[in-house]
C-alpha cells in the first residue's frame, strides 16, 4: 500500500447553544478537509449550528456525514449509555434524519455516516448493533458510505452486506495491537509535526506504531482528526501540507472508494 | 359547503420512554384516523416511539406526518419559547427530518408537516416563521401538506407561495370569533357524542359555535382531535361513527385536496 | 430473626411533566408507605411533582428521602451512564440538594437517600463510587439513612463510616444467589397475595427464595417495593395487610434503626 | 450618595459538560469578585462545575449565590418559557437546592439568589412570580439576600415582605428610562475602561446615562458584570482597579446591606 490520494474528515459542528470548545474553528477547518462529520444533536449540535455547519461544508464541497451519538450532552457521547440495540439504533436513525434533512436544504448529499466517541466504540465490538446499522444504511442510503476501523465489526458487516466502507486512520489518538484506537474522553495538546509524520507514514507504508511499541497495519481511505483536540487548526494544517508535499492529494471519497454500484458496474 | 369525504389526523406517538399519557393508545387510534401527526421529540416522541408510530401508520395506510415542537418535554410544547424565528424554524427542520428517516425506514413517503401546541399557535401569528418554514417546505417537500388553521397566517402564506394546504377542523377545542381556536394546555373530559355532533354540523355546514355563542365559519379538509384529551379512543370512535352514519368518507388527503402539481395539470 | 416492624418504602413522583407511568398513584400509595424516595429529575420528576410529592409525604408523615438516578429520561434512569465517579457523583449531590430544598420548603428534615436503579445497582458493586457518597453524606447529612442491600459494597462502607444503614427487601424483584437482586429494567405484572406471602416469609425467617430454587438470608429493615410495578397499589396494600394481619408493624425507620449519635450514646 | 465600599458580583460557572464560554475565565474572575451567582444547571452548569465552582469561591472567601435560570440549555436561559409562575417557582426552588447543597458540602451558606437572564427580567415585571419567589425565600432562607433592580417588583415585594435586598448595577448593560436594563441574548465587546468609569461615576454620583442620552438615578449595593461578556477578565480587572484608584472598597455584602436580623437587633 502506497497511497496516493486520501480523505480527510473532521468531527464539526460539536458546539452547543452559546458554547464551543476552544480550540475548535468550523470555519477554518472546513477549508482544509474532504469530508466533514457532522453532530447531530445528542451529544453535540444544535439545529441553527447544524445548519450553518452544513451550509458551511456544502459551500466548500465537502461531503456531509452524520456523526450520530449517545444522548448524552454532559459527557460530549464518550461516555457509553447502556441501552438496548433497538434504542440505540433509533437514536442513530433519528439523528442520520436530522443531518439528512439539513443537507436536503442545502441542497447536498448525504455523503457518509459515522457514530461518534463511545457509539463508535460500542458498535466496532457489538455485531448485533452493527447489523442493525448496516441494515438501516442498505434500506435508506445504500450510496453513502460508512466510516469505521478496519479492525471493527461494522466494517465487517457492512462489507459482508454490501454497504461502501470508508475506513479511517486516526491522526490524533493512540493505537493498540488489536488495531482498535485507545478510547479517551479527552486527549491534550499534540504535536503537529510529529502528528503529521505519523500520517505521511501511514500513507506510505499502512502501518503505524502502537502503545505498545509494534507496528501494525493500518490500512484506510480517510484521514481522521478531532476538532475539540488541542491545536485542532494547527493539526488539520500539519496533515494538509505534509500528504501535499509526499504527493498524496485530499480527495472526495468517492474519488477513493468505488461505491458497490460503480464496482459492479466496472466489474462487468 | 357540504363535505362528502375528510381527513381525520390525531396527534400520536406522545409518550416518551417510560411514560404515556393516561388515555393515549396509538395502537386503537390508528385504526380511527387517516392521518398521524408523529411527535418528533422535542415535545414528546422518544425515537423508539417515532419509529413504532411510524411503522404502525405505515401499516394502516394512514398518512405520516411530522409533529415538530418546542424544546420542551416537561411542558408538552404547549409553553412558547421566546427563541428566534431562526432558532425556531432549525429546530422545525431538525425534527421534520427525523420523523422523515423514519418514514423512509417503512418505506413511505411524509405525508404532512404540522406544528404542535404552542408553535402551531405562535406560528399562525408570526409572519416571519411562517414565510421561513413555507420556503423551507418548498425547497424540501414540495409536493407535502401544511396542515393548519384558515385563520392562521401559516395557511395564507402557504398558499402564495404553491405549498398544498389541509385546513382543519379541532373537534376537540373551542374556537373564538377569530377562528382562532382557544389554546389550553390541558382540556377536560369531553362528551363524545356531542364532539360528534359539531363536528358532524361542521361537515354539513361549515359553521361552529365559538366560546362567545355566535357562529362563524370553518372551512376545512382535516378534522383533528388529540391523543391526550380524556378519553380520546371513544371521541375519534364517535367522530368516525358519525361521520359513517351521515355519509362522509373519511379519506386520505391527497383525494380531497390536489396537489398544485395535479391541480396545474387538471387545469391544462 | 423475627421483624415486629417495619419500614415501607416506594419509589415515588416517578412521572414527569405531562406524563405518568399507569399503575402509579402517589396519593393512594403515599396512605399505604412509612418512607417514599421521590424521583429527583435525572430519571424522572421535575420540580412541580417533587414539590406536590414531597408535600404530600409531609402530610402523611411519610419520610421523605430522595432518590438521585443517573440523567436518563428517556431510559427511566434503568441504563448505566458510564460516567467518572466523579461526575455521577456530583450528580448525586445536585439531586439530593434539590429534594432537601422541597423538604425544607414543607418543614421536613430529609431522612434517607437512596440512589435509584441502574445508579443503585452501580453503586453496590463500586466502592469508589460508593466510598464518595458515603463520604458526602457524613459531611452533609450525618443523621440521615442510606437505604441499600446487605449485600452491597455501599452498605459495608456506610458502616465502616458511621452512617446510619436501612437495608432493603425487595418485594417485587427476584434475587439471586449472592443477595443481589436480578435487575430488569421492566417488571412484569406480579401476583399481589403471593409477593405478599414472600414479604412476611422474609419478616419471619429472614429468608427469600432465589431465582435458583435456594434459599438465602435477607437481613433488612425495610421493605421496597416500585411505583411503576404493574398494579402497584394492589401489592402495597396487600403487603401492608398482611403485615397487619401478622402483628408486624409499619413504622417509621427511626424508630426501627437507631441513629449512631443515639446508639453511642445508649452504649454509654 | 457616594458609595466607599461596594460588592462585586459575576455569573460564573456558566459553561456545560465539555463546552465553555470563549472569554470566561473563573479562576481569574473569583480573584476579582466578592459574590459569585453559580450557574444551576438549567441554563448553564453542570453538576461536576457546579462543585468546582463553589469550591473555588469557598476558596477565595466569595460569597456563593444560586443563580437559577429557565431550562434552557440551547438558549443560555435567555429565552423566556411561557410556564405557570407555580412551575417556574418550582424551577426555582429546585435550583438554590443544588447549589446550597454544593456549599454545604464546601462548608459554607449560600449568600444570595439571583435569577438569571430571561427569569430575572420576567421576574422584576411580574408580580406572582416575585411574590411567590420571596415567600419561599422567607421560609427557607430568611437571612439570605435577593439580589436584584432596584425599578423591579422583586424588590418592592422582597422589601415588604422583609428579605433583605441586594440592588444591582449593571456595568455591562445599557439602562432605559425606567431603570431596567436593555435585555440582550449577546453583548458585543465593550471598552474596560468606559466601562470602569461608568461604574466609578455610577457610584460617585449614583447616576448612569441612559439609551436615550438621560440621566437616571441608579441606587445600588452591587456592581454585576458578566462572564459572559467578551473581555470579561479586562472589564472586571479594570472595574477593581477603577474602583481601588477611587477609594472605593469592594466587600462582602453583609458589611454592606445590614440584614433584617442585625439591624432589628441594632435597633434595640
Amino acid at each position: 500500500m502506497r497511497l496516493s490520494a486520501v480523505d480527510l474528515n473532521c468531527d464539526m459542528g460539536e458546539a452547543f447553544g452559546r458554547w464551543t470548545i476552544a480550540d475548535a474553528d468550523d470555519a477554518r477547518i472546513m477549508a482544509l478537509v474532504s469530508s466533514a462529520n457532522i453532530a447531530a444533536g445528542f451529544h453535540a449540535g444544535d439545529p441553527m449550528l447544524m445548519n450553518e455547519t452544513v451550509r458551511l461544508a456544502a459551500q466548500h464541497g465537502v461531503g456531509v456525514g452524520a456523526h450520530p451519538g449517545y444522548r448524552d450532552l454532559q459527557g460530549f457521547g464518550r461516555r457509553k449509555i447502556a441501552g438496548s440495540n433497538e434504542e440505540i439504533l433509533n437514536d442513530v436513525i433519528y439523528q442520520v434524519g436530522a443531518v439528512r434533512e439539513f443537507a436536503r436544504c442545502h441542497g447536498v448529499n448525504l455523503q457518509h455516516v459515522k457514530p461518534h466517541g463511545a457509539l463508535y466504540m460500542e458498535m466496532a465490538v457489538n455485531e448485533d448493533l452493527s447489523r442493525g446499522f448496516i441494515d438501516f444504511m442498505r434500506r435508506t442510503s445504500p450510496d453513502a458510505y460508512v466510516f469505521c476501523l478496519e479492525s471493527s465489526l461494522t466494517c465487517r458487516i457492512a462489507r459482508e452486506m454490501g454497504q461502501p466502507v470508508v475506513r479511517e486512520f486516526y491522526a490524533d489518538r493512540e493505537y493498540d495491537r488489536s488495531g482498535s484506537i485507545v478510547f479517551a474522553r479527552r486527549v491534550g495538546r499534540l504535536d503537529p509535526e510529529r502528528t503529521a509524520e505519523k500520517v505521511v507514514r501511514a500513507c506510505h507504508e499502512g502501518k503505524v506504531r502502537t502503545v505498545d511499541g509494534d507496528d501494525i497495519d493500518v490500512p484506510f481511505e480517510s484521514i481522521c482528526f478531532h476538532s475539540d483536540t488541542p491545536g485542532c487548526v494547527e493539526i488539520g494544517s500539519a496533515i494538509r501540507d505534509a500528504l501535499t508535499a509526499n504527493g498524496i492529494r485530499i480527495a472526495p471519497v468517492s474519488e477513493i472508494v468505488a461505491s458497490p454500484a460503480k464496482s459492479s458496474r466496472s466489474a462487468i
